[in-house]
């Protein structure tokens, strides 16, 4: 029997359709045959081709020159530089479209991707996110950051070299304040913040689990928006993403690599967006909301049902997807 | 320069931004080459296989038989049958999916589109929704009904042959709730219903204007979340669709037909989902909240900053797509 699911943390509705019955392996593609090469001349993010970028914001280096580089995107979406101004008529309202719009190309390699970088690159990936948000979080205009990464077509990616993205807003997308008004809300009924609740609860029960590290949790939620739909949420109750401690850093840079590895592995490497979702910027740590990454593969479509409602339709079940990610071979 | 814009019906947030310059003729494409046949064999909804589907729940007949059919969904996300039960506990809530998936065939022949159709052809389906949204009405389980129609691909159809669905909820989803409150927001703020001042704003203004009727006024919204993102209002306040006259249906069948030929003439027959949306049916018709139809074309995919923030980014100007479909020469 088909079930409507609510996540309590999203507050999103979710039809789980398992009777229209597509079992795991059904999502299998294989994978593409052509291998990208190591270093491609024409690729404006490989090592040598650096001036057919706009000046980078920051960058990492070794012995071997820069690691991960952050710069500005060429067609940013939010400009750098103006005022954030605000008109807001009774039916017209608008902003000036000001703040970040970073590229992170994450390794100097064009052919890797997170499952094939070493846990220690995904690592640097995520140092270089900190530091960036730290950065950015100086610009009073900006009120809240977006760290997001697009692999493959169906995700919105189009380059192939590694790379993610750092959106900053001048406004607090409507999003976020539902999901913070959900989270207060339990807080303010249970006493406790609903991620805790929902990470202890998952650790208990174990059918959604995917897999756990000294700091982390990853599992399928139990409203799970698409198949395999993952979130990976630290143990520690912080709301931001940019007090993740070093440590905390290494570890995640593990899992999030491993993760990844279970779906490349398992499905064929198909397109996936993964997203941090943290508190905006201009409020305290609070006792209510709790930073994490989401990873939504892009196996399905939605169309005029999701369009018209906000909710979804999975026709897969959380734990089916589940056991089969935890028991993808991982070759390392 | 970019803009943020506020769509004050829905409290969407969209990056206008132009300067990632897509002019409307980038996204022309030209049609599908191979026409599909008037009558296809193997085709489940074409005449003559009828007993193909399940048994259907309406359908309108004229001399040649059905015009317009409607069947259950062979695999529908919310089951027909049982009763509504509820569990919510504190960290798993769900519902039992009840509800009604339709199908509504909404013409003998196969090859043809919402554009080729006659007008009366697209009244009629349009008064099959209403008839079937009065049938639906009588069940007590539903709280919401959904009428949408994909259209391509790439806007989650896979059968050629003309169809649209109607689903219908066991319970009101989130995103009725939070349009709602919108609406009740500005209808406490300034007295009036904001569709009414949108439309009404929308006539004066006329530099996003399509078309206009007798009954109906279309245009792209000032904050369009995609390329050609297109509202069919009624002029008329009212709250839920299944309160449209006769006369409504005759002139919308009409514009509805001529705004999609719009799309389909000039842009060569994008993929795109309609949905009509509507109050919640258990509540009554209301000052604050009015029904409409809405387009959106899914000439663009979203990615991570989409699904991280729940903003949009839309590379076109939506004065600039008005004008473009204001002047696509229709054959008739």
């Amino acid at each position: 029997m088909n079930e409507l699911r609510y996540n309590i943390v999203t507050g999103d509705w979710v039809i789980i359709a398992p009777e229209r019955s597509r079992r795991p392996t059904e999502f299998v593609a294989s994978a593409d045959a052509v291998l990208p090469q190591k270093h491609l001349a024409s690729c404006p993010f490989c090592p040598g081709n650096e001036a057919e970028t706009l000046p980078e914001e920051y960058s990492v280096s070794g012995s071997e020159g820069w690691m991960v580089r952050v710069i500005p995107n060429r067609f940013p979406a939010l400009a750098r530089t103006g005022e954030r101004s605000r008109h807001m008529g009774p039916l017209h309202r608008h902003v000036s479209a000001v703040g970040v719009h970073d590229v992170v190309v994450e390794h100097r390699r064009h052919d890797l991707t997170v499952a094939t970088m070493s846990a220690d690159d995904v690592a640097r990936v995520l140092w270089v996110y900190r530091e960036r948000f730290r950065q950015i979080r100086q610009d009073l205009r900006i009120e809240a950051i977006v760290v997001f990464r697009n692999h493959g077509e169906a995700a919105g990616s189009s380059l192939h070299h590694p790379h993610s993205q750092i959106l900053a807003t001048p406004i607090v997308p409507a999003q976020f304040r539902e999901r913070i008004e959900t989270a207060i809300r339990h807080y303010d009924t249970f006493g406790e913040c609903v991620f805790c609740a929902m990470v202890r609860n998952e650790v208990e029960e174990g059918s959604r689990m995917v897999e756990t590290s000294e700091h982390f949790v990853a599992f399928i939620p139990y409203a799970a928006v698409t198949p395999f739909h993952t979130w990976i949420v630290p143990v520690r109750h912080a709301s931001s993403f940019d007090a993740i401690t070093d440590a905390e850093i290494n570890d995640l840079g593990a899992v999030l690599r491993s993760v990844i590895a279970r779906l490349e592995l398992g499905l064929g490497n198909p397109a996936y967006n993964y997203i941090i979702r943290t508190i905006p910027i201009r409020t305290l740590n609070t006792e209510y909301f709790h930073w994490y990454l989401t990873i939504v593969p892009r196996l399905t479509r939605t169309a005029g049902f999701e369009l018209g409602s906000g909710m979804f339709i999975n026709a897969t079940l959380p734990e089916e997807n589940a056991e089969f990610l935890r028991t993808v071979e991982l070759s390392q």
